[in-house]
This record gives C-alpha cells, structure tokens and sequence, in this order.
C-alpha cells in the first residue's frame, strides 16, 4: 500500500485517479478547492475508510505543505490546474497562477514533506503548432501559442529542475483532451450543453476541419497506472492520446446521432477555433507503449460515451452558462 | 527616435543597453530595483536629459504597469532577473517571483500600455545539457537541469504567448554568460574576488573541464541592436554567443597571468561546478548571423578586460562574502 496526495482530486480526472488508487488498495488524501471539482464525483470514495477529502487551494502554498507534511505522501499526483483554456487571454493571470505557480507549490510542498515522486498532468498544447505528426516528445524546442500551453509548459520546467536538483523522480503526462464519465467541459460538453438548449443549430468555432486527439479517461487511467507501477527514475515525460484523431465535424457527428437530433451548422470560420487553438493535435506515444500500454476504447466510443453520461448527469449543466 | 523602457536598467547589461539606446539618440526609462544593479553604472546616462531612472521592482505589476502607462515604451527591454545561478537550490523561490512572475508582470505591463515589443533576455540554460553542439534553438525539447534555466524557459513561454494571444512582436535571446566592463557576478568576478583576498590557492568547482562559451558585452550590444534595428515580426527566438569556448581552466589561465599570480589549484571534482550546472555551453548563432552579426572579440579579451575592469573597480567587491 502506498500513500496519494492527489490535487485535483474531486475534478473530472482527479476523481478517476482516486477510485483507481482505492480500488487498488492505496490510500488517497485528495486536495481540491472545489471550483471545478465536485463532490458528487467522490460518493464511492467518500465511503471508503482510506480515502480523505481536503479543500484547498494549490495556490496556498502553506496550506498544501501542512497537507503534505501530515499526510507524508508516497507520490503527489497533480491534476488540479486552471483547464479553462479558451479564455486565457480574457483573464490572463488565472494560468500563471494556477498552473505554474500552482505546480511550484506543488513541487516544493511535495520535497518539504519528503515526497520524491510528483506525475504531473501536462498538455500537448505545449507543443503549440508542431511541424511533425504523430509530435514525439523530442520534437524540436516548441513555441507556445497559448497562455494555458506556456502555464503548463512552466509546470514541467519546474518539476524538471526539482528532478534534477533535489534527486526527484518527477514524471511529466502530455495529455490529449480526456472524454468519458465526468467529462464536465470541452467541447463536447459545449455541443451537448448548447444543443440541449436549441436542437435545431449550433455554432462551430473554426472550420471544423481542427484534428484532434482524445483519450477515454479508463484508457488514460491504464497509461498513468503502467508509469506508476514501473516507478521511474529521474524526470520522465510520456506523451499518451490515442492514435486515432477526430476532426470537429466528425465528433459533432456523433453528438447528433446520440442526441438524436439534426441541426445545421454555422462555421465561424478558419483553420482555428479560437487564438491559441492548436488546428492539430497527435502525439507519438511509443514511449508509453513500450510499457505496454494501449487505448482499447475508440474515439466515436469515447464521444458517445461521453454525452450518455451528460445526458443522464444533466446537473453539470446547470449554473453553466451556454 | 523611439522610447525603450529599460528593466534592470542599472545592472552590468542593462546599463550598457541605456548607454548605447542614448548614443543614438533614443528617450530610455530605467527600472531596477538596485538590488544587484548600480547607479554608478548610469553615471554618464544620468547627465542625459533623455534619461529617467526609476527605483522600482518587475515583482510590482501595478507599479511597473503604472510606469509602462506613463512612459508608454516602443519597446520594453527585459533584462531585471535573479542572476544568481548556483543559488537556486538554497533560495528555489527566486528564480520563480524574479524570473517567471516577473517577466509575466513585463508581458503584461507592456500590453497594458500599448507596446508591442518586448525583448528579453534569455539564457543559454534552457538547454539544460543538450546533446547537440552547438546548440541550435530549434534543438529538441529539453528538459531543465536548473531552476534558473527552468524559470527562464518560462518567462520565454510567456512571451511567446504573448506574442500569439495579443498580436506582440516578442523576441528572445538566449544568452550565454557575458563579460567586460561592468560585469560584477560570475566566475571570473568570484575568482578575481578570492585570489584578492588569497592570491596563493584557488578552490575551482568541478574537474576546471567544463566548457563553455560567452560573449564581450560590447559584441552583444551589437547582437541586440542588429534585431531591434530589424524590427522582428512575430514571436523570435536568437542564441547569441561567441563561436569558441573556454574550458574553466582556460579562463584560470587569463585571470591569473592579468593578477600576475601563480595561485595553486584546488578542483571539487566532477564535470559539473555545482548541481544544474551545464558541463558544455555552445550556441549555435547562425539564426543572428544571416542578420550581419558576428563577434569582434575573442574569449580572450573578454576575460582579460573583465579582470582588467575589476581590478579598477574594487568598490564592486565590497560587502560581497568570499
């Protein structure tokens, strides 16, 4: 048995993270200020005697180090970030706060309380507008092209210098957008959330020409589990998406056919969906593969999966506005 | 003529910048903390009606915003930094507040106030310890060795950001260490400071092997003023450094022939000087090249007019611990 502080804890991944660890035996302090999180998500684990909810806020770095220090984690697991990514530039210091001073909190916070072991929950967006698809991890130095991607960005360079100067074994995830159970913003949360509201049209960001890369949250659970398991040495970072990518129209695809429903589209138009959009995201994951780890749910099954469960989890939605 | 909002304006490098933006005849605001920058330094630019300084920290976003909305700058120039290097690990928070949070505060102040050009310096340090010398800026993602090459990368992600969210014309320059007239923290600086003090042994840090190349202040002056003459568009990217290199032992050699000492020689060992410390830095310039720049002093002169400049400068080691 070991022992996660998991931040992030009561959000759409955090939450997975948690049931996963308990399910395993493990025992799980989750830290989540509950902005974005929600409790509902924890009901089975609230029931569990090894599992503890703590609200706070990895922007309190006091706070987090008392969190650590008493609890003595095996491993920080770092979900909890600013993941509202379109509106960075309206409130451009939410990124910095959260997701790179946030991961400076966790990362000292982690080394005060004698932790050696932070896996972080990074982006592909940090790779802006790659020139190499599937983008590997040794791609060439990127440039960012949206605050939320330097955020993170920032995120990693700090765990790799705790690495690297504290003897940390910090692992650093790429993540693609993560679909099923809990999903509670993206964009297929958008669509559904929109499309809810008026059947009958939906505005599209962009051409709907955008190809992306998204993972089922169980498949990503698998990947993070294989690099746990494995406990790596050093800083490690490891790309994991599915190999498979949608484009925009084809996600709205399934949407529709799951809603039912027929409605016309209006483009607002090119190759982006917004500033900072990346048109293009897959990533080279042979990395994580040769641990021997695969995505077993496809795309359209992480799509449909997704707007079920929106579909009878319709609180999310509420208080949202569209 | 344009007015260049200058921080860190009263340290070694950034003086030089106010100096040179002077001679041709452009309207300079310092912004220095006087932390580790210095008056004296500005003497000359001080008799310069087209001068202000201005006492004040890049860690105050509203004073430095208030400052920019004032002054209101063609270009900000970003050279206000925790440049101390081998501290990181006792003091991991400075590299964070001076050099992340900081040069956020600059991206942000500068939006504020209308400009749309930043430039900023860099480091050769984010390359952690690469793999290909020299060291293009296109080289593959690295990983940070060093909280200070980790924050740097940062503040270069911000920008970049910047530049792609708000339409700015940023540019980055990663700097190897620079020398000449001025210079007041580095190793020659800390070696001249002890051989004073004991000029009959020398404690060098690390086996005296690592390699590393650097640049005459003058010669970087040139490298910047041939970009900012250019007017870049966009987000830019520029390694600035000499060709040749110095091991450690090299520079020992011009620091002691120009003290007319013969110091004995005590090595810590290993290819590093200290933890995050890059055995080999080397650069490869060809990006500024195309641009007509190139360096006009060797390494050797650097070095002998640093120690030559320190010799005539005592006051610079005051109050300075050995």
């Amino acid at each position: 048995m070991a022992k996660f502080l998991v931040t992030g804890g009561a959000g759409f991944i955090g939450s997975h993270f948690c049931d996963a660890a308990l399910s395993r035996g493990h025992q799980v302090l989750a830290y989540d200020n509950l902005e974005t999180g929600n409790k509902i998500f924890l009901t089975d684990a609230l029931k569990n005697s090894k599992f503890q909810l703590l609200e706070g806020d990895i922007r309190e770095l006091e706070q987090l180090s008392k969190a650590a220090q008493e609890f003595r984690p095996d491993w920080v697991i770092h979900f909890a970030a600013n993941a509202d990514v379109r509106q960075g530039l309206d409130r451009p210091r939410r990124d910095l706060d959260y997701n790179t001073t946030g991961t400076w909190n966790v990362a000292e916070a982690a080394r005060r309380s004698g932790c050696s072991r932070i896996l972080f929950s990074s982006t592909g967006s940090v790779y802006g507008e790659p020139k190499i698809f599937p983008t590997p991890e040794t791609c060439p130095f990127p440039e960012q092209t949206s605050l939320y991607g330097a955020s993170k960005c920032a995120g990693e360079a700090i765990l790799s210098a705790y690495s690297h100067g504290y003897g940390m074994n910090n692992t650093v995830f790429r993540f693609v957008s993560i679909l099923g159970p809990r999903y509670s913003h993206g964009h297929v949360f958008d669509f559904t959330h929109r499309l809810r509201q008026d059947p009958t049209q939906l505005k599209i960001l962009g051409n709907g020409k955008q190809l992306k890369s998204y993972l089922h949250v169980f498949d990503l659970m698998n990947g993070l589990w294989k690099v746990i398991d494995a406990e790596p040495k050093g800083f490690q970072v490891f790309n994991i998406g599915h190999d498979d990518a949608l484009t925009v129209d084809r996600s709205v695809s399934y949407i529709v056919d799951e809603l039912k429903i027929s409605p016309k589209y209006n483009y607002t138009g090119g190759e982006r969906g917004w500033i900072g959009d990346s048109p293009r995201i897959q990533l080279d994951c042979t990395k994580l593969k040769t641990l021997g780890w695969k995505a077993e749910r496809s795309l359209e099954q992480g799509v449909r999966d997704t707007v079920k469960y929106l579909k009878e989890n319709s609180f999310l939605f509420e208080g949202v506005p569209v």
